[in-house]
Order: C-alpha cells, then sequence, then structure tokens
C-alpha cells in the first residue's frame, strides 16, 4: 500500500513539472468532446508496479476518467499485455500520458529487477534480498513498494527506524562494544542493532556485545563460511556492496540471510510500458 | 543553473523522506562536539554533475558545513578522484551523507551517459543528442540540467513549452494539415511546430503544412535518406524511439538533425561515488 | 484548460487568507440547514473567464454545493445576465462568495480587456495580440488562460520556453550575432530565437543571423514599414511597449505580425460581478 | 511589516512560475563570471512600495546579490527616481528582474492609488479610506501593505478577524436585532459589530440594538445626512460601494468616518517600474 | 466549522508523521479484503470535538471508508456511548485509528474542560471564559473550534485581528494614552482596542483614552471589584493570568465580563476515546 | 537533534497561524528603531526543550535577532531561571514571542514530567519509560525529542519503523503463530517483532513463535511475575496502558524492561515560562 497522502505529493509535483502552462499540442488539436480508450501495454517482459499511481494521476488531471488495472502488482507480464485500461476524454488522456507512463516504467522497472534476483535464489531458500536507501529522492515509499512487488525484501525505511552501525560510527564510538552499547541505550526497544564489520575479529565482538545483525563486508568466501558458521544463531547475516545477479546463489548457499542490493533501485532501467490510444468518438 | 526553490523543494524532500524522525545511529555513537572531514570520491570514471545540490543537502542538514566543490559539473573525473569536500560536526556529515551522493549519483550518472552519447557522434557533428520527457518524477529540472552537463541537449521542458504532434493528436485533428493549422492558430509565436511522421507522404504533406521539425518515426534507412533529403533547408528532423549508442554515429552521418534518447533520464545506471570521511578531533 | 493541481493551488491558498479563522458573521446568524441560491450575475458588460476556478472555490468550502456555469468561459455577457448558479447550504455560499469572485472578477477583467483589443484589429486582420510575462505573481496560469478566453494569444510561458534576447542580452553576449549563435547552440531546438532590435541595421544582423522573430523596439513609423518589409518571409515581426488600444488598428494595418501588451494582465480593472443570493429553506 | 514566512511563500511560487526550467536566454548569451549593477527606476510618479519584496526575489534567486533600497516604502518618487540599487551577478539580475518587478510595480500601483485617494481628502479631515477583502489572491498580505504604504487603512483582514453583518445575514438571522444579538453572542468581545444598512429605519434599529459600525448601502446625500447625524457618538459610519476620487472630499465633508473603496486592491494600474541594468565587468 | 483546507492541512501532516513508510503490521495480519466496523466510543465522560477531523483522516486514507457521526460535536458522552461509527476495510480502520483519536482525544480533552469552566459560572450570567492565543503550534483552527464546542469562547484570533496592548506595549509607546492613540490610528475601525491595566489609576487613564476593552493584571479583590464599577458602561472588562477553576464562580459574580484561560488549550488532558473493532468479513 | 526541515516546517507553519495579517499592535505602538533585550525565564521548576525551536521562531521573524541558550535541553531549571536570551528589535521580541513560547511550553513540559517519571525509578534500575504514538498531530519529532530530553525513551517512531502486533490483528491472522510468522515475513529484518498479550498461555505461544517484545495487557501482579519469569532471556517485556507515575516504581520492581507512557506526549501540562523584555534603546 502506497498512502493516500504520498500519492497525492508526488503525483502533483510530477504533474506541476509537465503541465504548469497546460498541453499546447493537445488542447490545439483534439476536440473538448473527443472520446477514448487507452491500453497500458508492455512492450517486453515485465513485473507490474504501481497501478495506483497511474490511477492517480489520470484522477488529478481529470476526475472523470474511469480506469481499470488488468494485471495486479507484481504479477509478470509477457510482452503486449494489456496492463491497465483508461477511458475518458481523449485530452485527459494525451495530457496524463507522459506523467503516468513515468511513474509504472520506473515502479515496474524496479519491480522487474527485484523479481530477477528473487529468481535467482535457489529453491526453498530462505534468504532475502532487500533494497538499501539508495533511493530515488523523493520516491523512497514508490520504490520501496516496487521493490516489495516484485518480490524482494525492504531494509529499513530511514535512519530513525532502526540501528545500523558502520565503520565511521564505530570509529566515533571508540570500537564495536561502546558503539553496540550506546545504541542500545538509546534506540527504541523495537529496533535491532545492525552493525558492519570487517573482520572474525570484530564479527566476534560484536556478536558477543549483542548485535543482532551483522553485516559482512568484503568477507573473502572461506571467512564468510567461517562468519556465518559463528553468528548462527546468534545474528542475522547480512551480505552488502555491489552484489550482482551472478553471485545470488552463491552467497544463499552459504547460508546468508539478507543480500542488500542498492542496484535495486539506484540502476534499474526503466520498463517499457506504453499507451495505446483507440478513438472513442 | 538550478533554481534556488527547486533545490530547496528536492532537498527538503528527500531529508523529510530519510530524516524525519532523527539519526538513531550517529546520534548514539558520534559525540556533537565530533568533527569530520569528508571526501567526496568518484569509485569509477564519471561526468559529475550536481554538486550544488549536494551543497545544499548539507547545508539544510547543517548551515555549519563548509563545501569546496573541486571537480566542476560537467567535467570527467577519473576513479579516485575528489570531487568535493565537507567540513563540519561529524554527526552532520554522516547524517547527511546517504541523501547527498543519492542525488549526485543519479545526476552523474545521466551525465556519464550522455556524454557517452556525444562521444559517439563523429567528429565535427552538428547532430545534437536531446533528453525527452522520460524523466524521473518530481526531478526533472536536476535531470535536464544533468543532460547539458554532459553535453547533450534538451528537448521542450514542459506541455505548455512548445508543440509536438503525434499520432494521436493528427487521428484527433483530421490530418497532418489541420493539426498543424490548429496548433499554429494557437501556440505562442514563439515555438516552433514539431510533428512525428510516419511516411514520406506524411513528410510532404508536412513540410507542405509549415513543420518546423520533423520527428521520423521507425523509418528504414533507405527512407530516412531520402526524408533527411526532402526536409533539408526545410525542416529539422529528429529521430527518436529507442535510439541506442550503436546507432548514433550512423544517424549522425545521415544527417539528422536532433536525436532524442529517453535512456538518458529513464535508465542511466547510478554512478559510482561514495564520501570518504576522516576524523578531525 | 487549466490544470487541477493549479487550481488546486491557488484556491486553497486563497482560502486560507481569508477563512483560516472561520466565517465569525455567517456562522453567527445563519442557521446550519438553511440552503439557498446563488446567481454569478454580470453588473457590467463583460466577456467571462474562469467558471472552473469559481466552481473549485464553493467545491472546496464544501463539496455539496452545486455549480452550473450559464455562460461558458470567453463569451460575451450583457449587464444583469446569469453567468453561473449555485445552490446548496446558504453558510457555503456566504463562506466562499468573496474568494470567488475575486478570482473571475480578475479573470473576466483580463479576458474583458483582451477582448477588447482583438476586436481593435482590422476585419480579417491575421495580427496577433499577446500578453507578455508581467502577470500577477501566482497567478499566471489563470491570467494566460483569461487572456485566450478573450481571443487573444499567450507569449512564451516562461524563462525556460523560449529564448527572447534583450538589450542586456546582446551587450553580454558582445553582438546580435553571437548572442543569436549561443542561443540557437543551447535552447531546445523546438524553440524560436527571438530577439529585440533598436534600429533597422540590427535589424539586418539579426535576419542575418536566422532570428526567428524580431522584437522592433521604439521604430517610428516610417522605419516601422521599412523594418517589417526586410523582415517579411524572414521572421515574425513583434512589436511591444506600452502599446494601447488606438494604435492596434494601425499597427495590424501596417503588417506587424504580433503585438505585445502588458496592461493585458498588469493594468486590467476588474470586471463587476456580485453574487445574488436567494433563500430556499 | 510583511512577515517572513508570507514574503518566502509568495516569492517562492512567483519563481516557480517562471524559472522552473532556468532561464535560457541568459544562460546562453551572458557569462557566469559578468557582474552589473541595476538601478530600479521609476519611470512614472508613484508611491513606491515593495522593497523587501523585491529584495527576496533577488536573494532568492542568488543570495550573493547586494541589494540597497533608496526610496523608502510610502514616498513619493518622481519620474526618473531610483528607488532601489542591486548589484551582483549579471545572470542573476537578469533572471529575477521580472518577477521582482512584477511585485513592486503591482504594490506600488495600489500605493499610489491609495495615497491619490488620501490626498482626496479635505486638509484636516479625520475620515479614513480603506480597502475591502476585494485582494488579489494569494497576495492579501502584500495588498493591504501597500494600502497602508499609501497612507490609507486596512478594512478587516479576513472573515474571522470581526463581524460584518450584510443583508444575506439579516435576512436569515431574521432581522437586524436578532442579527446582532447572535453576532456578539459569539464573535469575540475584542471585535467591533459591522452591519449594513439600506434605510434609516434600519440604522435605527441597528444602533439601537448595539452595533458599533453602521454600513450605509446606497444613501441619498440628504438620507446620508440624516444618518451621520443619528449615529454620531454611537457608532462608526462607513460608506462602501463603488466609491471613486470624485466623491472623497464630499462624502469625508458630510462627516463620514470610513469609506471603504475596492478598487484601490482590485482595479489599480500597475505603477511603470523598470531595471537599469549597467554592466560592471 | 472547520475550513476545509485547514482539515486537509493538518490530516495530511499528522498522516506524513505516522504512515510514510505504510503500516508494516497491518500489512502483514490483515488480508486485503477483510472488513471490519469501528466504533469509537467514550472511555470516561467527555464533551465530544472533532467528528469532521476524525472522518476527514479516515477518508484520507481511504475514501471508500464510510463514516457516521453518532453524537455532535458539543455534545457531553457518558462513558461507553458510542461517539462514531466507521466501517470499511480492516486494513484502512487499523492504520488511521491512532492518528484520527490524536485529534479527537486532544479535541475533546480541550472542549471537557471548557465545558468544566463553563459549568462553574453561577446560573444566568453573562461572563464568558475565553481562550488564549497559547495554542497547540499547527492547530489553532482545531482547538479554537474545540473551545467553541465545549460552550466557552474564542479570545482574537491572531496579532492581526484586533489589538491587545501589554506593558512593553505602552512602556514602547510612552504611556497608556498614546498607545491607544496610536492603536486607535492604525488598527482596522472594525477591530476594538484593548489594554492591560496595573492599577486604578492606569484603568482610569485607559478609560479616558477610550479603551474598549481592559484587562486587568493581578488586582486585589477589592481593587477588583472597584475597578469593575469604574469600568461600567464605558469598557468592557477582561481578567487573565492563571485563573483556576476554583475562582470562576468568584470573578462571575463580581461582574468580570471576560476570563480568559490558556489552560483551556495548553493544559488540557486528553479524552479517553477509544476505537472498539468488530469483524465483519 | 531535530532536523532542519521539521523545524522550518512547524515553525512556518506555527507564524502562520498567527501573523499572518501582521502584529497590529506592536507596529503601531513600538517604534521600530526600538531595541530590546528578553530574557526566557521559567516561572516554576522546570526540565527544559526546544531552545533550537525557539530560536528558529525568532530567526524566522527577524534573523537580525540575536538568540542565546544559557541552560541545555534537558537541565532541571529552577524557578526564575534564565533559560535563554534573546536581543534585537524589539517589534521582533514582541512579535515572535508568544509562538516561540507555545513551543518551549509544551515541549519543557513534556521533558520535565518524563523526568518525573525517570526520576519515579528504583535507583540504578534499567527499566526504561518511553512515550508512544500518542502524539500531538504535526509535531511527533518535537515531542519525541522531549521525551529524550527529559531522559525517557522513544517507542517506535511511525507504523513503518516497526512491528506491533495488536488484539485486532491477532485476530485478524488467525492467531498469535500466524500473526507473528507473517509479520516476520514481510518486515524488514532490522525491526523486532512485538506483540500484545492478555493472558500466559498467549504468552507461551507469543515466545514459542519467536516474539522479540511482549507487551502484556492488563495482567494482575501475580500473573506478571510469572509472565516475566517466562520471558527472562526470551524477550523484552512491555507494559502499558494508563501506567501512572506511582506504579512506576512496583512495575520496575517486578522486572518489567519498558513501560510506556501515552500520557508523556498526549497530556503533559505545559511548563511555566515567560519571556521578560528590557528596553535597550
Amino acid at each position: 500500500m502506497i498512502p493516500q497522502h504520498v500519492l497525492d505529493r508526488v503525483v502533483d509535483l510530477a504533474l506541476a513539472e509537465d503541465l504548469e502552462g497546460g498541453d499546447l499540442t493537445t488542447e490545439a488539436t483534439v476536440a473538448a468532446d473527443a472520446r477514448g480508450i487507452g491500453r497500458v501495454v508492455a512492450r517486453s517482459a515485465l513485473v507490474f508496479a504501481g497501478g495506483a499511481v497511474l490511477a492517480r494521476v489520470f484522477y488529478r488531471v481529470d476526475p472523470g476518467v474511469r480506469v481499470e488495472q488488468r494485471i495486479a502488482d507484481g504479477e509478470l507480464a509477457e510482452p503486449g499485455a494489456v496492463l491497465m485500461v483508461v477511458e475518458g476524454a481523449t485530452r485527459s488522456l494525451l495530457i496524463a500520458e507522459r506523467t503516468a507512463l513515468n511513474f509504472v516504467q520506473r515502479m515496474s522497472g524496479i519491480a522487474t529487477l527485484a523479481r530477477r534476483f528473487v529468481d535467482a535464489l535457489p529453491a526453498g531458500s530462505t534468504t532475502r534480498v532487500t533494497d538499501t536507501r539508495k533511493t530515488t529522492p523523493g520516491l523512497r515509499a514508490l520504490e520501496r513498494y516496487a521493490v516489495r512487488a516484485g518480490g524482494a525484501h525492504n531494509h529499513r525505511n530511514d535512519l530513525g527506524a532502526a540501528v545500523l552501525i558502520k565503520d565511521n560510527h564505530i570509529e566515533a564510538a571508540g570500537g564495536v562494544r561502546p558503539a553496540l552499547a550506546r545504541a542500545r541505550a538509546r534506540a527504541p526497544h523495537t529496533s535491532r542493532l545492525e552493525i558492519e564489520v570487517e573482520s572474525l575479529d570484530m564479527l566476534d565482538e560484536a556478536l558477543a556485545a549483542g548485535a543482532d545483525v551483522v553485516m559482512l563486508d568484503n568477507f573473502a568466501p572461506e571467512a564468510l563460511d567461517e562468519a556465518i558458521a559463528r553468528a548462527r544463531g546468534r545474528a542475522v547475516v547480512e551480505v552488502s556492496g555491489g552484489v550482482g545477479l551472478a553471485r545470488i546463489a552463491e552467497l544463499a548457499g552459504r547460508g546468508v540471510d539478507v543480500i542488500s542490493v542498492g542496484a535495486l533501485t539506484h540502476s534499474a532501467p526503466s520498463a517499457d510500458i506504453a499507451l495505446d490510444l483507440e478513438r472513442l468518438v
């Protein structure tokens, strides 16, 4: 679910960028009473995401446009599949088209990439693939939603939702132990404590100090196996940092609990989606 | 130049996503009086863009952070190059880090991709590569700026800035001629009239009706040459639609004036940029 | 068409100014269940504009108010003509009245003045009268719409929509030729290049450098005729700067293509419109 | 004084209208390091108003622009007088120019018209001329300020600031007496009660019921004299509705306390103000 | 009445605080098609206020939720009384619950406290109890509404609605007389002049200078009686400053016209209201 | 730390409520060049909180006001203690006074109440007192900050920060076990799982299903002891619901880990803080 106030905020912002001065072309060439039906079509295989956003764009341009979703968010669409259908004044359909597509192309691009990562997990694996905070400024709620639609998981939502202690924090706090102690003393009791470790020694220190989640940074394969063995039953093991599709199966096979992938949101190519318009009147 | 009110809007929106509840980790582990210096470093070769946005993020988190730009927007940075330097309270540097990087990674990703397209043009070519309206919702001004920083050009800013007549407009207006006539009758006299054509016949009709710019849709190579020949001296010739890097040199060689590339903004992978923090106090 | 997000922005801003603390008088004197019908009436002859804005004001105060537009935007209304009818809770009608009227009085004032300028053109003239960027801060979209409703045309929407090179730009660029060259190199290919010239020599230079539109500044009548002759077929000719109603016919007669008139938006007197309320229950 | 948050709101809104896509012309033709000095000059006699708004526009475009006010708000400026001086990057001066002038032209137009009304009062008169709620949507605080700068007075700020009972309220309440009683029972004790009356009988009823201010609607001269005589010492007498400059002296002479004039804000012609730019570097 | 634009502003702000990242718990545990009915119940005796705000919260989360108000704003509810009923998707009911309750608990808390003060007045008393400007930042309109719902009155809405001269103003103006004279010269004629006085001498000066309302600061009982006697028929008498429930009857008995009580809004304990949810499907 | 964008949002909103139409009184009575010094003074013993907010209010009214904080946030102030000092134009000090005080009175009221709860814990206790989501709409970040300043802890920030399963979620999910399983499957791995239980049986089920935090609802003392014994080492134990100061020591003594108290934010009485102004010029 994307909250309504989030939808309104992003949709109005996007429309303001494109439509502040009206649509010169459409108002000049299309009669006010012309009506049409538009089919939002997948041009390549994709996992769809963002139906509610697309609907809201059309609604904000013209509440009279009827919108129907044919393929649910999170479902796979084959090339040519009709994702959604919009019907109403042709002017409104044309005016809203680009803004609406910009949203679902991005969101479906993310969902599609997330699905590819999830599909790369071995069958029955309990490893989860998550996003990071490397989201597009202004679109975090939408992109995290798209990640979930693709079948992957979310990492913490923001800096105030959970603790993640990195190297600079450790150095500033004077070590793993004081860093974890201070964080536990301050953080809500509903948050787990995650800490990034760079060696087996640091890992041991973190586990001893009660870390709930350990993020292994750049561990060689053998060290990784050893780290996972030591952490088993004591902490969730996360691997992060430039993990590509090619390594997902291997990491899951070794028993990593969580693989966080910034590319899910910062480098997903746009999905190819178009609006085919048919004249009604 | 990105106007100040645009900077403030996007920066505050991004900070609100990440920092509404403060930064649990940093406030717990870093002393309030600790100071540091951060170096914004290119991790791979890239064309930098967005220094002013990064500066504004740090400023909004803490006006006391000093920011210095070392590599100008639009310049090529080698891996390891220091792009910017920030100095101030360590807490502020850590709190702003991710949001600031999210902006410049995206913008530099776009600038870098734009540069690759521009570099693909034959030496001395007058063909221009442009963006489209397929920008990230909420970030159009920033992304268009990044496109320019990369050396490419902008297409029309929004639906009210210029006329671009597509197939649906032509059908709604009853043909090329009435579509162009109506648009000319209504559009500001400062706007050129662009129209998308699908055949040589349509092209002729468009030229006869006074189109200033013709967008050739899916023309086979021979038809393209013929079209360019017919349009020469009468209209600007634009080619659009899924043009990849591989075709840039060829299209420029044939004499196309403008190649518009949606991928510049909708599918540019994020540039790899990090903040290396050094403790001062 | 005025985009919905623009309507909401200006209407909520206007209501916030007037209604932040409620309406002391109406809430004290009018029963909550009283219903009424209000007729929005022209008190003098006018060209109506802004029906959608008026409707939106009543809607934001009370979605239960029924609004009907009797005279379309752009139509001439005689004194006494009923422009719109609103029906609903008397409280809502009274609370929204002033804010709603403030919008349509201003917009109709502009439309009415625009119509007077257009009517001053000789029969069959192709000269167009346009607005300028001298609009009321915050109301540009509404005022440009009103100008069109009056039958006049819009100039460029904003600084990013088209190029208009004035004396300071020319001086800064080092002359007409470099100014036009630089602008062409940078501006979207969808924008025409307009330049202001002060003499026939400058005009020649501008035409030679490929200006698409020339704005003639303070040309004496004979020079004007000569300028128009030289520009014919090569550039659109615009005249600007303090042109009153009295000169419209003359300038059109000489063959000027465009006359831009700042007074359309910055000095149009308000149209006289009132709300006559009748008690229903 | 115009509160800072109001300045920021209107200035950013105005800049967003004009500068969302940057300034094509200035960025193309003016070097980034060019500097200039601009003189804001009165082109005709006017009462200046809005210096702080103009300053804020330049500040929001570029905090580096230095702004100096030469003629205080509320002072008379002769044609050619330098009102303000701005100095900084030529690009910034050109980009902000139009938006800044749009504000002060409107505000000075209002101040100038207000001054003309005030000057029309007989010497030593205690009659005050006030504005109404017929202000430009979004600009009420600025326009009321300009009215004061011109030497006139403000009427109530909004619907929640004071009570003003009009014909519809009286009819809804069932008469003058119950309308006043209800308003007194509800309104803050800091508000006076104003009521519009159409006859001497209504006036008597209003005075008997404790009205603090009576607005005389369309009273013939003799009736007006009689009404003023009856109200003397018991209530403030206001006349409203289409009063032009020509009647100000007469009404003041008869002893009217307050003359409210909607035209001050809804129909003041723009003052003629320009920015003369001189190249520094 | 709370204006719609105010409702939207506060409701969206509150939802943004709680729901920016969705509701982890509800989305995980409640089926999308589950439906329920919720009863908003008073857990202790209270005066209800805020039904429209609660309705708007549910509407913004899900326009499909049906909301019915059972006990009107301003009515007394016994413990266990059903104030409102909401029906719709269980997810939406749970997601909106806390935010909706936060509003009505606060507003009903204020209304309940206001009622206690009003009930403390002697039967038939004309003394009014009012709020002050000590309201919660961002919620003034809602809290003033709740005060009225409780049967108390509002003081001036804001700094621009009426004049209230305090000790610092008197000192700055050089005395009671010049302070009142300057305020009368500037304030709208619709505003009464209120002034705070600390002695009988200051009171006499204020009355002589035409104060409409006098606020007695820290007068001993005998001085209070004398002050009221001197002001009778000449000015409204207000007492302010830390007046608790215990003194209301006494002050009213002495003939004070207005007692302003900051605690109504700054220290009212929250009313105890809960949402009882019943599963429908 | 309260993020800057949060400060700006709440401060501007508060100023807009109070200052939209200027300050009639201050502008009339205080000379523009008068300067003063104001001391923000505790009128009763309190724990101070909100210095940065107060500073921001004065800054937004007038950037020229100098602000100095004398008593740090979180420190105890005796009656008469000077908390902060502001110096600048007297007008600015008077205009900002009420809005600034409204913030710190509320925040210090919360901090003071939080301190009382924390002080009620036995010496050396590791039990923490936390707030809840029952915060004032629009002020959550400020109120959570004040809770910390008082020495208490924060519960989860919002619905997206952590999982808290209540009775309705359990019923909807079909039991404790499926509710926890679904939440774990979906929630970020950085979130602990909290669940509310009403009996020892439910507690056992929750512990068996891996709950990280258990909230005990209405357990009788003996059952509470038994519950704590069963949960020891397996889950954090939280008690919530109407816990007053009187029970804090007892609950801590029994070994409860967390006591969450809604009253910290929804019913804290305002702290008594005033601004004493001294004339400088």
